[in-house]
């Protein structure tokens, strides 16, 4: 039978093809390919240093694990932060695994529950009760909670699981609807703005989907592998199938793209770039209006028929 | 039986569903529906007026004979200009469909033909021989002819067929692949550069290929149905698959995806937008080389090893 053998040390057998790369990886070569591949990140973007405390945020799901997992066998200090969003058993498993993992390497996981917070509910019916969409309320939400825990907690830099995958749907979407805005922000690190709005980075963003569950396999963790179930019917899992068809019809597509973005990015960015920060007359948080979209939330929650509302 | 009612009239039997405008309209309504897009484009973009001198680009495709027919019919004046390409029975079956169109409607049609101008040879046998690909020939010649017509006959305007559909797949490629000169280009109008360059419009600009067949079919207008042979496999085909999936999913996205490029793209224009341009010094066609586009193509086909060469 025909064996294919690594490209890269020639002597193990291939386990995986980088359409990419036109690449054949064995096992250890693959591994070797995913931890320089996020080091290259990492040093291309100025993303932190080995002094640095970085937060990662953790779903549950392959790339953010994979992403801490990577992280800390690069030797830096990262601590895991995950968010209970309510979202019953997807989100009850989710944090099973992102606990087993911390457990499992002797490493700190801070947890934070959205329930806890807004009277027992989840996405779903703050969502519902607000009218909004709720992965617009998830995403509020979740920046909202990991700026106040890297402020209480003091952490330098929170790092998150997007991938390039991630980056390439979401620019793609942005670039169909010239959403001038959010490509001028769109960036694998944010800088901090002030002590309250701490860097934002994204270390995968040289790194494909299959590549993360590739190596979340590899390396034996468990993960969350369903799909947010609100995130059902959703642009972006459209846009993710389209985008495989350009990067089939051309490998390295998905790469050009982005990187060629990076390039011109500056010619999306506007002159008001910078808004007066304040801190939140409820809660404390920096945000640009009075108050912050957490507790904008929050108030809207507040039944007007229910005297005794939740504010 | 259920009779679907043209939502414009109101009366008579809808023959066709715009999807973008959920409109359902009847023959009388769609070929208004044409007519006014063609002068809505015209009028935006500013491409023209009725005392100008109009020359049509004519493939003999349902755009270009489409094209031709609504600024005819608009009252412009408006004569048609074909090149034959040398591409066997493609370029024979299309010089006929615009001869016939040209003479059933008592309009002014130029024929050139590149075979003429190139010892007998085709755009797939200049293209062979000097190792360019054939669109990118075939563009060339196109745009060498159309400059030289327009100033020996004294054109004010070049109109070319491009529609909806032609405009949208060209960004989505320019975009994917961030090609920043080409993009800063990219407009309905290119003004005139100097009188050896004319202005360029693509009145079409708001009419997809789905109306322009359908409008071709009910004016009763022979065209070549067949896609150029040369164009098999090419990247643009593709893209309008993939195009027309974003569409289905989100009518109206191309329309979107142009109209707010246009929007933005001032940000993409260079400094040295204008290059100096002067006389070829072969043909005096402007360029922005010593010699032009096309008569460096000649010289390149001169074979090296036969004294008696082309030039």
């Amino acid at each position: 039978m025909h064996v294919v053998r690594c490209k890269v040390c020639k002597e193990h057998e291939a386990i995986l093809k980088l359409d990419t790369y036109r690449l054949n990886l064995c096992q250890g070569c693959f591994d070797d390919f995913v931890l320089r591949r996020t080091k290259k990140g990492i040093r291309d973007f100025k993303m932190f240093g080995h002094s640095e405390r970085i937060l990662v945020a953790v779903s549950g799901g392959k790339d953010s694990l994979g992403l801490w997992d990577v992280l800390v066998r690069l030797g830096y200090k990262a601590d895991g932060f995950y968010i209970d969003l309510g979202i019953k058993d997807y989100s009850a498993e989710s944090k099973r695994l992102a606990r087993e993992y911390a457990d499992k390497n002797g490493l700190t996981l801070h947890v934070r529950s959205v329930p806890d917070d807004f009277d027992g509910l989840g996405i779903r019916d703050i969502a519902w009760r607000t009218r909004r969409k709720p992965c617009s309320v998830c995403g509020t939400l979740k920046r909202h909670l990991m700026n106040r825990i890297a402020l209480d907690e003091k952490y330098d830099v929170l790092a998150t699981g997007h991938n390039l995958d991630d980056e390439v749907t979401t620019l793609f979407g942005n670039t169909l609807h010239w959403q001038v805005e959010y490509l001028g922000r769109q960036f694998p690190v944010l800088p901090a703005v002030d002590e309250g709005l701490q860097r934002k980075v994204k270390p995968l963003i040289y790194l494909g989907e299959k590549e993360m569950a590739a190596y979340v396999m590899v390396r034996g963790i468990p993960y969350i592998y369903e799909e947010c179930p609100m995130a059902k019917g959703a642009s972006s899992l459209f846009y993710k199938d389209v985008i495989n068809q350009l990067e089939a019809h051309s490998p390295g597509t998905k790469l050009a793209f982005l990187k060629g973005f990076f390039d011109l990015r500056e010619r999306f960015r506007t002159e008001q770039e910078r808004p007066t920060l304040t801190s939140c007359t409820r809660c404390g948080t920096l945000t640009t209006t009075e108050v912050c979209a957490a507790c904008r939330l929050k108030e809207r929650l507040a039944p007007p028929t229910d005297a005794g509302g939740v504010d």
